[in-house]
């Protein structure tokens, strides 16, 4: 394994698949977990823990995630949408739970049906379920502030009321942090603004992570911008799987293998080895023949003479 | 007019023809040019001076110059090989010459068959031509220094190489100079430090311009990098018209309409109507039915609740 100076986080099985038209077989996603880890993903977001009649996608996610946590050197996480969820997440094993809060009060209506204070209510209660487990190593919960950079329904969200809502969070017994562009509105500057605040917040020490769209085609400026100001923990989706069906055409996620090159370049090791992730996007999506994806350096190849930073062996 | 912070040079005409396969009628680029320039874009790179039998697209370079040349507020832009070139591009009254000298010998070579000395002893040669003008206003000569980020053929392109190519364009009486990045190897901790050591050596005052290619995916996060360092003049093409022919499927320059939705979503004014750029592109490609076309924004749509900077009448 190589040292890193950031850690990337792959979202595509959540992510990227909760819109697709089809269901991707249980047998294909874990061929993509298992390839995308030993291509140097030690942190892979594997599933959602959403009823299966909201979102079919997730029905395999207990074996899903068993299959992940059993691969040596990952760390899989969940994402869980309610208490109901977290409940079925940890008796599957779940080590690191993220729970989205949306910032935008339409957004968060419109989503789970509750106010956002009604979420964190309920974001309290997962806390202290996940703190009373009996394991040896406790499970790790993520709060992610949804539309912390904006909201298609509401428009602008407050960086008053991010910071609010990160605090709440932090203060239930959240281990991190997430900031997330739900909807590509962010701008680099904004992005360094709103992690300086909340890091100034939340303190030096506490993990803050981004999690960015390219809708707008600014995924990796931001993701540049965020690690300027200290950021170490970036989401992303492999061919940047995750259009959103309210914006047909515009792209998804953050490109996993673009935002390792953009690192790597930079001097910036990302463990992860950029060649064998590139052969991952192109075996992987077979088994999603109707998804659109995106990205530049699985078609434009690695530049004469790069070096890189990050190999397995 | 507003009030600009930083100069967007649209250089679609010239840099997002060169490798299409069918001629653009000379009415239709003069309409690009006009829509572009109502639009709120000041400097437009309208054609090259090469000769017609090379790239038969610039035949009419001398007429489309004419009709930029007549319209109020707008620099027009030209590029200009070599020599012969020059002394064309001064006869049809060419306001800003840009001439391309390639750091890397073997792009320089593959590219006008002379080494990067030749060619600087070529740009001696214009650069007294054009102070020779006996115009009211002299021409403005800018030094682009290609492959400046790294080359496909030669693969690292040493930063001293830059350097020295940087200072004999300047000595030889560039008013600018332009670092670009040719095939697309460029990234933002490389674009930092060699915009850095350019600034440095040639003195805080002279004007040195970024020119981007996105092929990477990475051109507007080395755009956002130029810019903290302090670059005020941006390339870039409508639609990221100019894809290059060697490196199929990637894409071309940085997107001119996703450049300054960055620049205006941080609050940085390019004086240009974002609205009306998007409808630009939408009429205009009508007369380029098979190029491939990029970009975000026009897509995906302006968020919600955006306020533009910068708006015409």
């Amino acid at each position: 394994m190589n040292a890193a100076d950031v850690t990337i986080s792959e979202v595509g099985p959540r992510d990227g698949l909760q819109n697709t038209k089809h269901f991707m077989p249980s047998a294909a996603k874990k061929a993509w977990i298992s390839a995308e880890a030993a291509a140097g993903v030690h942190q892979i977001e594997v599933c959602s823990f959403v009823p299966a009649k909201l979102i079919p996608q997730f029905v395999d996610a207990a074996e899903v995630l068993a299959h992940a946590n059993a691969i040596p050197g990952l760390t899989p996480v969940v994402l869980v949408p309610n208490f109901k969820g977290c409940e079925r997440a940890l008796a599957a094993g779940a080590r690191r739970l993220t729970v989205p809060i949306s910032v935008s009060e339409a957004h968060s209506m419109s989503n789970v049906r509750k106010t956002t204070a009604q979420a964190i209510e309920d974001f309290v209660r997962m806390a202290d379920l996940v703190r009373s487990q009996a394991r040896a190593e406790r499970p790790q919960l993520v709060g992610a502030c949804s539309t912390a950079f904006g909201c298609s329904l509401q428009g602008v969200v407050a960086e008053n009321d991010v910071l609010r809502v990160a605090l709440a969070l932090r203060e239930a017994g959240a281990d991190a942090i997430s900031l997330a562009d739900t909807v590509g509105y962010a701008n680099p500057e904004q992005v360094k603004r709103l992690f300086r605040k909340v890091r100034k917040a939340l303190g030096e020490d506490f993990d803050i992570e981004a999690h960015f769209h390219n809708t707008r085609g600014l995924g990796l400026a931001n993701a540049l911008a965020a690690y300027e100001v200290g950021v170490r923990n970036f989401d992303s989706t492999l061919g940047g799987l995750g259009g959103c069906p309210w914006a047909p055409g515009a792209s998804g996620n953050v490109v996993t293998e673009d935002l390792v090159f953009m690192f790597e370049s930079m001097g910036v090791r990302t463990g992860i080895d950029i060649g064998k992730l590139i052969d991952v996007r192109n075996t992987v999506f077979a088994a999603l023949p109707d998804a659109e994806l995106y990205g530049h350096i699985s078609k434009a190849g690695l530049p004469k003479g790069f070096q890189p930073l990050s190999q397995t062996a």
